[in-house]
C-alpha cells in the first residue's frame, strides 16, 4: 500500500495486483514512480488451491482484511472478476479488475548488484533526503544524488538554498562506481520499509529504475535522468569565524527564536557572533507580534566578529539530521553560505546553508 | 485556550486576558459562546509584585511558555501594552492589547445553584451530545435539553433522524425543576474539562448563560432560547419484533457492513430479522464496489419477521454510547423508528433511530 497513491490516475493503480502461483502469493502495488512487490510462500498459513490473478482496490482490500471476524479467511475469484472473501459469518463480494491490464514491472537483472546494510542506507537517506527541492522547478534537484563506490557511498541533496552531503565507508560496494539520482519522496518510503532493523539490502541498478531487495520485498524506484550539478565546488574551503554548539542547546534556542518569525511575513533569524566579548546572540523578530532574544551558550567561539541572517528552518533541519551531540558552524562572510558539521572529524557529513540578505 | 476559536472575529478574542490581583492571577478565554476563567492563588510558585491586566494572543503566549528554557519565568507589562517574558537567557517582548477592551463575563449568582458529580455530568453529556443537530436548520436542536429535577437529571438530544434520551437519579438536585438547552459543542468542551476524575460541579443557571464551577475553573456557556420539542411523544410504547445483541458482536458486524456503504453514494444497510428461522442478517451494498453479508449472532429474537434499512452511522453512534455489554432493539414497522436500549431495565437510556425507505 505504500506504493499506492490516494490520487491514482487510473483505477487499476488504486489497486493491488494479487498473483497466486503454485507455491507463492505475490502482491504488487505501484504508482509508476514506486512499485513494491511482496512474495509470500505457501505455508501452513497460506493454502493455495488454484492459481490465477486479480486486481482489488487496495483501500477496501486492506480494510476488509483488517476487519474480518475470524483468524482465517478464504479468498476466491468467481466469474466476472468478482472476489469472494469469507471469514466466519462474514462474506464480502468485491468487484475486481482483470490482472492483465496491470502495468508490467521493469526487468532488472542483478548483474551489477551489490549489498548494503539496511541501517547504513536508512541513515544516509535520513541525513540527506530532507534537503531535496520540493518545488520542481529543477526536477533533477528533487532527487538525492548517490555515488556508490567499491569502498564508500556518497549522497548529496540540495534545493539550492541548502545542501546536505554525507559519505559513509562501505565494505562490499559495487565493483565499478555507480551514480544514481533517486527521487527524495521514493527514498522516504524506502527508508520506512527498511525500518528499525538492519536487513541486508541488495541494490540492483537498472536502465531507468533501481531495484532494492529487502527480504521478500522488492522495491522499485524510478531514476531521475540528467546531470546532477557538481556540488563539490560549492563547499567552502576556508572560514573566518568558527563556533561549536551543544546540539540540544542550539536547537531549543532556535526553536524559540523562530516561534515568532514563523508567524510573521519574514521567516528570518539573526545570529550575532561576538568573538571579542565571547557572546552569541540569536534574535527573531515579527513586526506584528514582537521579538525574542536568545543568548546562546556555546562550547567554543573564535575568529572575526560576524552578524548573519538566515531561514531558521534550514538550520533546524540541519540540526535534526545531526548525528553528534555537538555541531561546528563555520562562516566566511554574512552573505556567503556557512557550513554545519559534526564536531567529530571522522564523520563525513557537511551541511551548507545560504544566508538571507536583510539590509 | 479551550474557549478560544482559531477563527476569532476580533483579535481581542484570539487573546487570553491576564489579570493580576494582590492575591491571585486570573486567566480568561472566550469565544462569546464559551468563556473559561481560571484562578491561580499567589503561592511559592506565583509571586505577584504589582497588579494589572493585559491581553496576549493565546497561541503565542501558550507556545512561548511551553518552550521557555528555565523552570521559572518573569512576566512584566512595560509601556505601550508590551509584555516582557524572561527565563534564563531567553527574553521575549510581545505586543499585547489593552485589557479594558475585553468583553465582560456575565454576572451569575449562585442563588439557584446546585451540585452534580463530575462523572455523572460527563456521562450524561457523552451519552446524548453526539445526537444533536450539526446542520443548524433548527438551531434549538443543536443543543442538549437538560431537565434538572430535585432527584433526577434528564437529557435529550435529537437531530430529527435519531434521538438519545438519558435519565440519571440525583441526590441533591435543584430545589425547583430547571430547564436548560446547552449547545452540544459547548458540552463537549465541558466534558473534556471535567476529565476522567470525579470533581464536584456546581451548576449556576443564569439568564442567557449557565456557569459550571469546577475547582478553580469557571466555565460559562451560552444557553439556547426557545421551546425544545416535546420528544416524549416520539418514543414508541409497543413493539412487534425484539432482538438482543451482544454489543461487541453487533458493532463489529456493523463496522464491516458499513465498510462499503460508506464509500458508495447510499450509506444504508439492511437488517433482516428472520424470527421463524431464528436468523439475523445484516447487508451492505455499494453498486460500484460490491456487497457484504453478515450473519449476526444474537442473544434473543422474537416477534414478527422484519426487514428494515437504516443509516449505519446512527446505529454505530448509539452502540458507542451504550453503557451495557448487550443492547435490546425493538421494532414496529419497517418505516417507523426503532429503539436501542440497554439490556438492563434499571438503566434509563433510550435511543431512537429513524429508518430509511429503500423501496
Amino acid at each position: 500500500m505504500r506504493a499506492i497513491s490516494s490520487r491514482a490516475a487510473i483505477p487499476i493503480l488504486a489497486g493491488i495486483k494479487i498473483d497466486l502461483f503454485e507455491d507463492e502469493l505475490i502482491l504488487t502495488g505501484s504508482d509508476t514512480d514506486i512499485s513494491i512487490e511482496i512474495k509470500l510462500p505457501a505455508s501452513e498459513d497460506l493454502t493455495i488451491n488454484s492459481t490465477g490473478s486479480i486486481i482489488l482496490t487496495a483501500r477496501f482490500f486492506s480494510e476488509i482484511i483488517k476487519k474480518l471476524p475470524g483468524k482465517d479467511f478464504s479468498f476466491e475469484v468467481t466469474t466476472g472478476n468478482q472476489v469472494r472473501i469469507k471469514s466466519e459469518n462474514s462474506e464480502f463480494t468485491i468487484n475486481g479488475y482483470d490482472a492483465e491490464t496491470y502495468p508490467r514491472l521493469p526487468e532488472i537483472t542483478d548483474e551489477s548488484a551489490f549489498l548494503i546494510g539496511g541501517k547504513v542506507l536508512r541513515e544516509i537517506i535520513n541525513e540527506t533526503q530532507f534537503a531535496v527541492a520540493t518545488q520542481e522547478s529543477r526536477l533533477i534537484l528533487s532527487g538525492v544524488h548517490f555515488t556508490f563506490d567499491p569502498d564508500a557511498i556518497k549522497a548529496v541533496a540540495t534545493d539550492s538554498h541548502r545542501l546536505a552531503e554525507r559519505k559513509i565507508n562501505l565494505e562490499n560496494g559495487p565493483k565499478v562506481t555507480t551514480d544514481l539520482i533517486i527521487p527524495g519522496r521514493n527514498l522516504q518510503e524506502l527508508s520506512r520499509i527498511i525500518g528499525e532493523a538492519d536487513p541486508d539490502v541488495q541494490v540492483c541498478p537498472g536502465e531507468n529504475q533501481v531495484l532494492f531487495k529487502i527480504g521478500n520485498i522488492s522495491f522499485y524506484s524510478r531514476l531521475l535522468e540528467g546531470n546532477y550539478p557538481d556540488t563539490d565546488r560549492l563547499l567552502p574551503i576556508e572560514s573566518t569565524t568558527t563556533v561549536e554548539f551543544d546540539l540540544a542547546e542550539l536547537s531549543s534556542a532556535l526553536d524559540r527564536a523562530s516561534l515568532l518569525t514563523h508567524a510573521g511575513r519574514n521567516n528570518v533569524v539573526d545570529l550575532e557572533l561576538d568573538t571579542e566579548n565571547q557572546k552569541v546572540k540569536l534574535t527573531g523578530t515579527s513586526a506584528e507580534i514582537g521579538n525574542v532574544e536568545e543568548e546562546v551558550s556555546f562550547r567554543a567561539l573564535e575568529g572575526s566578529q560576524l552578524k548573519i541572517s538566515f531561514n531558521p528552518d534550514y538550520l533546524r533541519d540541519a540540526l535534526r539530521a545531526s548525528v553528534t551531540d555537538a555541531v561546528v558552524m563555520k562562516f566566511t562572510q554574512p552573505l556567503r553560505p556557512f557550513t554545519v558539521t559534526p564536531n567529530k572529524a571522522d564523520i563525513q557529513f557537511i551541511q551548507l546553508i545560504t544566508p538571507v540578505r536583510t539590509f
